[in-house]
């Protein structure tokens, strides 16, 4: 169970590669399934309150969360991108683009913070 | 740079302690904000040909794929969900949905797979 | 001012024709944009306390409502789909799947509703 | 069969009144609620080539772009947004961004557009 993104990717492919999908798998079919995905967990709390969000069960939203990632990895895989390598070069980027000084406390882009 | 799934999220979720950001991640807008970075990554592609695809700068794609990743780790940081054990609920699911030998080459959903 | 649907239509429709755009109106494109005006409008609101929404400027949200509209008009023109038609067949249908004795002021969907 | 705007807008906001559903209307729900119906219309051409697209039944089309004018619809009402005289005021905003001699069979954003 201790996997790495290397051998999770490899999971994902692999499956995909079984049933011979890749065909289908165009851009903007694979933009359009992860907004899908993405819809498919919003649905899940839609109109709910506090409440009835609490009792929602833990599988459904895990169910729709992997949905997401594996499209995203799809289109990783379409650009030849190492998914780790784009967080650390995101969070990188984004600790100048929102200093802790700055930003901390504040929910304002980053062109809106104080300088 | 060989991070594992538990390293790459507690960067995220550290970024976030520091600047004390958890108090606006209500659950609706981490919702709404996936949705917002799916429309960023889409916006790179909008109306473009596959030519004109091709021209798209990879660090912007994974600029965007990034910041897709970081919101599901809030979301799933939220419902105390482990990602990694999400996905591999997820194939093992999936594996049973689509039989290699009745969904190879297909484009249906699994409902609609003759049996 | 007092314009009706159908001229609506045509300003839209005809705006488009004359910096012949059509060409790059294909279907999955429509739908990509049709999400980023969503997830522009979405972005209005993000983080934003009840408060804080008070404050969003009307004219901004008026522009994204009507991106969306053009790009559901640009939908419809490209299906020969009549949006009176289709909104007025599916009130009545909606008045079917939540008969008003069952679903007043319930959030649940048609398939949840107790018979 | 004729109706105004202004009809159909009532025909929605009745609809909704005789179920007492406006209490669970809060506006980041309507956001979603619009996304997920969005996506509800991209899954009709999820994967699908322009052969299978033909294929889809308009009846289907033009059920999903009525949802998605229905949470328009409950938006606009939400903060008082006249949909006509937002798309007016759109269609002459654009006309400067896009005149037609810059813009005429180009798929490039206004601020990309040469000067």
């Amino acid at each position: 169970m201790s996997k790495s993104f290397e051998e999770i990717k490899e999971l994902i492919i692999q499956f995909r590669e079984e049933r011979d999908w890749k065909q289908f798998h165009r851009i903007k079919d694979l933009l359009l399934g992860l907004n899908i995905e993405v819809a498919e967990l919003q649905e899940l709390f839609l109109w709910k309150s506090d409440n009835e969000i609490q009792q929602i069960k833990k599988a459904e939203i895990e169910n729709e969360i992997a949905d997401i990632f594996i499209f995203l990895t799809y289109i990783c895989d379409e650009f030849d991108i190492d998914l780790k390598t784009a967080i650390n070069k995101k969070i990188e980027l984004n600790k100048k683009k929102y200093p802790v000084e700055k930003s901390k406390g504040s929910n304002k882009k980053y062109n809106e913070l104080k300088s």
